[in-house]
């Protein structure tokens, strides 16, 4: 049942089929019986006749295998509390996201300030392969400031919820279709690509959402958006929503997810498995409140479903690196648990999973760390800790040493574990401190800040320790707690 | 659409209906028409009659509204990389747990070490609320061992998938399933609770896991388990397979799901609609790699889906508490983004949605954070800073200060932005500092480690802005940026 192969269909995702091209195709959206299903013929989604028995029936909506990218760091995340990005951050950014792939990069309305109006125009200015969008209110005054800047896009936002039309811009729906139409033609006759998204799409009336973008998908507009603007969409009412949609609309549809009840990625799956085609995501998912759907995270999930569609397409060597940019600039931490680059993402605690995992990694992993340049890890600042454990350590470290070094290294790492707690950083920080060691002439103290008395009982485990025989002492330990202990092949597994 | 309120059915989620209870009823599952519309009866699952019209049909099989916790932070939380819980610390978190309103506690196996089986015997005999549960092996070894030490239940389980029978165990389904007959019936016999989980089992055949549960089902387990291992799952795999399940066995369904691909919060939202009772949950979602289910994270999910019943039922104000507790013990930063206790979860910028917020929070928020006794937060460390977003932080942080000790307060802050970028715990440190100096007779220094050229930067950016108005340049500053310029009530609105 997983991971889904649905690649299979053999669609080429690098086409550039979405955008640009629907205007005069717009209410051509066909329903052809196939073999008993109702398929819905688009641009993005024609209908390819495929050469897999396996294909799954009424999948024909899924577009898993040809999505698109909208990178919103640059608007989405300049939302975040912590942001205040320089121009010359902002285009560092830019240039990163465009080295990884991305289809389209997003930035804050140039209304917002003069400042943001002077970036976006520098930006345009780079040249990048991706498409440049900017977002603005649905009025023409914004519009008409977005069109000058060069951008290859617009995207306009209208609240549409029953909450904003009374409390904010206090207009009906048939005032919002005009203001929308008007827009939309506008930025159309520049020549240029416009995406029309209502807010806070999952707490608007759906007869009025239908009848707003069946209103606007009739006029060309390139994308309609839909937003959860507060995070309190499900999957599936997500998945319903967006493949009611799919059968209103034929332009593309745009999706964008916050994370306030954790499924934003989730989401972001389903709409795609429902029929939208691009996705909103920011570095790190940095955004208003606790952020959108990740870059890093939507790859995670993306890999898993179409492993060659996201390694061709992305240059996901890339992702640590955008990240720690974005983390830097905005003054945050990686959180521990984070996707893929996240420090316990492809760790594995000595002696419950590592065994397993050093003889067949996709025991107990989905994802191959290889493919975004990172390396599994098994954990080894503990008492538990063996000497190849540091050995796979000192490697990812990029370091030589002999395996006699590592084996000194590994006693001294267990004896400063038994004097205190010692984290991931103190293990590295005493690999390379003592690595360093090996070429000076006078010895640097592995950890700093030890006191007398710690570097006493220092001395201590680590003459107790230096009998010990580390690899009998791991494999054992290992073998105790390993699902499958290598001499009991009969015993079953463990950890769910 | 959202939320969705589906406590409107009246179940009383307090009534103790799981397990225990369903050994005769076993095999009972019959499946009444309804309107069309086939429900499956089960002890978790009566069909009581709703008085409410709007009752969404097909709805049966949600136990949204009535899900149980299994709380595995002292099972999943150990295999985490950083996590050695001494025995003290163990009972300090089954407290706090227990405290929270957790209805099961799940321990690490008692085969996996003397000091194991020793703080199992430990925590059964502290007479919580919560039922205690230890996760072993499907072996009667194992089974021995578990019911010896005074838990309230054992989880068994063993690896179903095709990978796990080959490479691993080498046994058949056959010989799986009387092995787990045996099991069963010993822990019955012993008068506990028994679960029975396959591992892996979203990479298992489904004809297997099938055959299996309803096997177990028939001699009276308590529940079954899904896990998805891996983290590979995805929303609409959950659904199909829980709800494909449900019409197979009679039993309660029990849920764990890795976070790999970014789905853990929104598989268990997914599994309890398609008929799961119990989820497995994790403190800040601690566990192997990058965790499963965290328990904040699916209190944020659940409360918007009915927050009578988790208000109700779960002590949420002790959330920070668990998760401080845990996190300090394990070695991590809580993520900036974690789900209601991260630093940015309230947060909102000063200036885009900040003004809309202080007038009516429900525009972007969909949680109100006083149920987790949090406070909002008006993000402040920025040179748009106003005096009344610290007054509120100043508030949050319990301190006494007069309103033109916070405008001083807020000038020191202003120039200190000005001089180096100022992370939140700066501005707080500030703040805290700030306070303190007004009831010492020689102030300390706001700021650690300010170089010369730094103070003297600071006392001419503080000369500067000490003429400047604050609430006024806040107040326009939030009007130039925000959703709804207070003079221009026919704008619409930006952000999405």
């Amino acid at each position: 049942m997983c991971p889904v192969d649905d690649a299979s269909n053999g669609v080429d995702g690098h086409a550039h089929t979405n955008g640009h091209t629907n205007g005069t195709t717009n209410g051509a959206n066909a329903a052809p019986e196939t073999n008993g299903f109702v398929a819905v013929e688009t641009k993005q989604n024609p209908h390819i006749q495929t050469s897999n028995p396996y294909q799954p029936v009424g999948d024909f909506l899924s577009n898993i295998s040809r999505f698109k990218i909208i990178e919103s760091t640059l608007r989405e995340g300049e939302q975040f509390a912590n942001a205040y990005f320089s121009t010359e951050v902002k285009i560092q950014i830019a240039k990163a996201l465009d080295d990884f792939g991305v289809d389209y990069i997003e930035l804050t309305s140039p209304c917002a300030s003069e400042q943001s109006r002077l970036d976006c125009e520098a930006i345009c200015k780079l040249g990048l392969k991706a498409k440049i969008l900017t977002h603005v209110r649905c009025t023409m005054e914004d519009a008409r400031v977005a069109v000058e800047t060069g951008v290859d896009g617009v995207d306009v936002v209208i609240g549409t919820s029953s909450y904003l039309r009374e409390h904010s811009h206090g207009k009906d729906m048939t005032y919002i279709k005009n203001a929308a139409i008007e827009v939309i033609k506008f930025v159309k006759s520049k020549g240029l690509e416009i995406r029309f998204s209502s807010e806070d799409s999952f707490r608007s009336d759906l007869v009025d959402l239908l009848t707003l973008y069946s209103a606007v998908d009739k006029v060309g507009v390139h994308r309609v958006g839909i937003a959860d603007t507060v995070g309190c969409a499900t999957p599936r009412q997500v998945y319903d929503l967006v493949r009611t949609l799919r059968g209103v609309v034929s332009c593309d549809i745009e999706t964008h997810f916050h994370n306030d009840t954790g499924c934003a990625i989730a989401n972001a799956y389903v709409a795609l498995e429902a029929g939208a085609t691009h996705i909103d995501t920011s570095v790190i998912g940095i955004g208003e409140r606790n952020g959108i759907t990740p870059l890093g995270g939507l790859m995670a999930r993306m890999i898993v479903a179409d492993r060659e569609y996201v390694t061709k397409k992305y240059n996901l060597k890339k992702l640590k690196e955008i990240e720690d940019l974005v983390a830097d600039n905005v003054e945050i931490n990686i959180p521990f648990n984070n996707y893929i680059t996240g420090f316990s993402a492809f760790t594995h605690k000595a002696g419950i999973h590592a065994k397993a995992i050093l003889n067949n990694p996709s025991t107990y992993e989905i994802i191959n760390p290889a493919d975004f340049g990172m390396t599994r890890y098994v954990h080894f600042a503990s008492r538990l800790t063996g000497w190849n454990a540091i050995k796979s350590r000192v490697e990812q470290l990029g370091l030589e040493m002999t395996d006699a070094q590592i084996k000194v290294c590994t006693t001294k790492i267990k004896a400063m574990a038994d004097v205190r707690p010692i984290a991931i950083d103190d293990a590295d920080s005493i690999i390379r401190t003592f690595h360093g060691n090996l070429h000076r002439k006078e010895d640097v103290p592995l950890l700093p800040g030890m006191t007398e008395e710690e570097k006493k009982l220092f001395e201590m485990k680590q003459a107790e320790l230096s009998g010990e025989r580390e690899k009998r002492s791991l494999d054992e330990a290992a073998d105790a707690q390993a699902e499958v202990p290598s001499g009991k092949k009969t015993k079953t597994g463990v950890a769910a």
